[in-house]
This record gives structure tokens, sequence and C-alpha cells, in this order.
């Protein structure tokens, strides 16, 4: 079958919509970002999609032509089958139609992914997971976000996405994550807990470089602000930070030894922000604590794209299955 | 391509050697099992496998012909593509080459696999896993063993086979495993686990039925001993099983929310000899502690086939292996 030259990533986030046009060579040719506003509503969110996806179609040039693929990815429990949201609290959409839409408006193909999903896809077509056969990504955020890519395909469960690695339980007791789970690693290891943590080190006067920077209100104790206080000789948020890094690798270690992947990319924000600090204690943890015969079989590495890999991923995500699809319906 | 109408399973456990013949309807048509006796080494080892297999050929009444393929379950690291056992500290081999051994002697091809991984698949052919699209096994004996079938593909790693559940940490500290790790699943909830908490009861006078069937020898208290003790009324028993299976439900919640099957299929000789408590007590325990979203989307079930799951497993993947290949080869 014949393909269109353009291929589109939407990247649909609580905050904003990015939306990247590609060539055939996965090279952006053109790109918009939007302001999410989900509290006006799911109706108003599709049409902003589109809107966005249309700006960044504008941009390239290429307003009137129509796309090979759009790809998209979303947050929430999703039904991948009919490219639904089910559930998305940030935005306080539910049984949202994000494929049926976007196909009505631009007459083509749209494949719907989990976002994390996407983006260790991107990172395994374009960036630190390239050549694997199985690649397992980790992103400490707010929460921990995971995926997997297995023999070039998504891992997921039979409606929804899975790999929820933030929910994977590390402690029996110990404090609780935001589903209310006590001793999960997101519990443990998140962003928000790490900023919690530098917080508490805050007001024992422990991080003065912390405090001068961010203070102790948790929602500006952001990543940059860590590495700041990092770069600063704060000894507290050091020790906090290689603390949460050391669960990571907890976490690592039963990824490797139920998955056994190749390579386990970690990114996100804090990551970004720490790589050497972070991937290299992480890596150790996990290094010291898998059994014997697994020890060789997996890297632990930084990601690649950055903020780019969920969008480039949903576009390349968006191709994949078109291509997949016409197998299929070929054979 | 034209195949043979019978297929060879074979199981290579640390005390016996199991094989079964096959036919394509995969009904069983002869049968044969030999005492392993690995002690004797590898070479004596292999061409006992292969007297196995032959033994089983005769008692089929088809000892002239050529198997349409060997499927074999192995314990220990295994390379799978070369078809090597790599280690197998129960038996004292190491670089074992079954499958070369096996294809010289028969002349048919032959597939290893691991004996986990094989009665997982064989519950999915044929057993309390038919027609789902993700499978996971969970089998507690003296460690925990795991295997998880995707799509209708053992899902596995690059060389070795993955999905070694009784590794998952579910306890920051705790008892310690076979390999040393302290708090994974295998240190807190395997039949040996159990046993050892049992011979303490028994120990301190809380379990008179355990004491007069199996007294205070963990070795001598197996899964008939802790049934006879359940049905007998040793309440300290009971809890210490039910206290095991609450702790395989934090394990299958781990599984859950990594890999999202639709089933998880609970075997082994304490399972087969307590389905009711464990398989309640795990799923009960499962479904109050897993996400929303993902409660209604996976069963907790007794597996079906009993010790004849790896034999089955390994004859129909010894096919099953063989028809991809011959798929791959003709496109």
């Amino acid at each position: 079958m014949g393909l269109s030259d353009y291929y589109v990533g939407c990247d649909l986030g609580g905050t904003k919509i990015l939306s990247v046009i590609y060539d055939a060579d996965f090279e952006p040719i053109g790109r918009a970002r939007k302001k999410t506003k989900g509290h006006e509503g799911q109706e108003f969110g599709l049409k902003r999609i589109g809107d966005t996806i249309e700006e960044a179609m504008d941009d390239a040039g290429i307003a009137t032509s129509k796309p090979g693929s759009i790809g998209i990815g979303c947050p929430g429990p999703l039904d991948l089958n009919r490219g639904i949201i089910r559930e998305a609290p940030n935005l306080g959409w539910v049984d949202a139609p994000v494929k049926s839409s976007l196909e009505a408006r631009f007459s083509c193909p749209v494949t719907v992914a989990n976002d994390v999903d996407l983006g260790v896809y991107g990172e395994y077509r374009f960036g630190a997971g390239q050549g694997y056969r199985c690649v397992v990504g980790l992103f400490p955020g707010t929460g921990i976000g995971g995926g997997c890519v297995y023999q070039g395909e998504i891992f997921r469960g039979n409606v929804t996405s899975c790999m929820e690695v933030g929910h994977i339980q590390i402690m029996a007791d110990g404090p609780h994550d935001g589903a209310g789970n006590a001793g999960t690693l997101e519990a443990l290891a998140s962003r928000l807990r790490v900023a919690a943590e530098a917080a508490q080190a805050v007001y024992r006067g422990q991080a003065p470089a912390l405090r001068r920077k961010a203070g102790m209100d948790i929602s500006e104790i952001r990543s940059g602000a860590l590495a700041h206080a990092v770069e600063n000789g704060d000894e507290a948020v050091i020790r906090i930070i290689e603390n949460a890094a050391e669960y990571l690798g907890v976490g690592i270690v039963t990824l490797v030894h139920l998955l056994a992947p190749d390579v386990v990319i970690m990114g996100g924000g804090m990551v970004e922000a720490l790589p050497e600090l972070i991937v290299k204690t992480a890596r150790k943890s996990a290094k010291q604590r898998v059994l014997p015969s697994y020890r060789d079989q997996f890297e632990v590495v930084a990601a690649k794209l950055g903020d780019d890999a969920a969008v480039m991923g949903a576009a390349a995500w968006g191709r994949h299955s078109l291509e997949v699809a016409a197998s299929d319906g070929g054979s």
C-alpha cells in the first residue's frame, strides 16, 4: 500500500499538548504546542488536540494534505483497542473518544497509546534503546512511569497498557503512594517523595542551597532546584536522592528478574537534571542485588531524547501500527 | 512442509526424567520415566535422556520412526538459542549440550526450554490458560517458579529464560532466600519456607497432626503432610499457609501491575494439595491490593494438568517452534 510521506506525533499532557510533524525519515518538519486546559471539558479538549495538530501541519507547510498516520500518547487508563481515554483524573475526562474524533477530522489512521509507553518506544526507535530486543523504561516523576518494548512491540494488556512500575511493592510497610498503597516504588522513589524529604531537610536547616532556591513548598522543589542543591553541596539532599536511586535499583532488580531486559532506560526531569548521580547509584544498587546469572545481561542508562521521546515515539508507533495492520491484512 | 505424526515431550528434573509421546492431536500414546542420577555426570545424563525418550517411543510402538520434534524442559540457567544447560547445580552439570546431543541421536528438530516456562505453556495450550492472551504461572515449591506466555509465545530473555518470580523483592528486609537475598517472595512464601515455619509450630506443640505425620524434619514436611495437618485442624499450620498465600498475593500484585495478565495460574505440589486454601487466599490478597483499574482484569486460578503440564508443554512447544521456523523460512 502507498504511505503518505509525513507522520504526525502528538503528546497529550496534563498541562500542554505537543504535536510534531515528521517526514518519512522521521526528521521533524513542523511543530505546535498549546495549553491543554482540561478543565474546559473533553469536547473542548478533543477539538484542541486537533487544532494543535493542524497548527503543526501549518508550521510544516502541509496544511492541505492528508497525514500518513497520527499517533497520540495519552495519560490515564486507556481502551487501547477503541482508542478511548477511559479516565484522566488530571483532565477530568471520562471515556473521551480520541481515536474516532481525530479520524473523523483528519481522515487518516489514528493510534492511541499510553504516553509513557510511547516515550519508551521513542527511545527504542531513536534514542538509548536502539537495536535492543527488550527495552524497559523507568521514569520517576510525580509518580513513576514505566514501559516495555519487547521484540519491537509495546508490551500491553488486553485492553489497557501495563508496566505500572511505580506500583511494584518493595517494602512490606513503609510510606503510602498516591493510590494509598504502602511501600511501593512510587512511595519511596518518586520525585514527589524526594521533594517531600528534601523539604524536611530544608526545615531542619540541613539544605541551605535548596532553601535559597526553593524553600519548603514541595511544589517549588522541582528537578532544577534539586540539581542546584546537589551542585552547591547540600549533603542532605544528595543523600536523599541517592537513597531514592537505591530504591529505583531495587525496582530494577524485580524488572530484570521478571523480564530480562537488555537495557533499562531511566528518564524524566529528575534523571535529566542529575543523570550521573541517579543512574550510577541505581545501576550499582541493581547490579549488587540481582542474581549472578543476570548481572552481565543488562545495562542501566539515561534516556537520550528528553521531552521529545513521547511525541517521536507516537509518530513512529502510529506508522508502525499502520504497517502491521497492512501486512496482517495482506497475508 | 510435512510433519511427522508424533511429537516427543521430555521433562528433565533433579530426580527423574519423564518422557511422553503424543500423537498429532496431543493424545499421549507412550510414556517412560527414569531416575536422573545427575551425579553420574553429564555425559551419562545426556545418554539417559535419550534412553528415556527411546523407551517412551518403544512404549508407543513407534521405535523405528523419526519424531516430528522433541521439546525438552530443563532446570537452571539455559542458553535457549544453542540449547545448552549452562549450569544445573542440582545435577552438577555445566554447559551440557542437550539440543545437539538429542538432534544427533534422533535426527529431528529439538527445542530446549525452561521447565517452568513449559509448565505454563502446557497450561496455556491444554489446561487452565487456554484462549488467554497473557498467562502468568506461579509455582511455589522449594523455590518459586514462574513463567509467562504472551500472545502464544513464551516470554524470554535474549539468551536465557526469565520470570524469576521467586526473586521479586516484597519486603525491604526480612528472611533470606537461597540466593542470599532478603525479603524476596521465595524467602517468604515458598513451600520450603512454609515447612520451616510449620516445623517450629510442631516444636512448640501447636501442630499435633503434623507432628504425628511428619515430625520436625523439614524434608519430611512435604505438601501431603501439610494438607493432612490442615484437614486435621492444625490451626497454626493453617495460619502459616494463609500467611504464605497472602505474600503470594502481594507477588501477584506486582505481576499484574507490570504484565496485566488475563490469568494467573497457581500450581505445584503445595497448591495441588491445598488448592482451595492457597488460591482463594492469594486471590483475595491480590484483589485487595491491586489498582482499581486492574481489579476486574485478571483471574487467579489453580493449574489443571498437574505433573504432566511441563511434558505436554514441552511436546507442544517443540512442535510450535518447528512451525514458527517453517513459516519464517517460507515467508
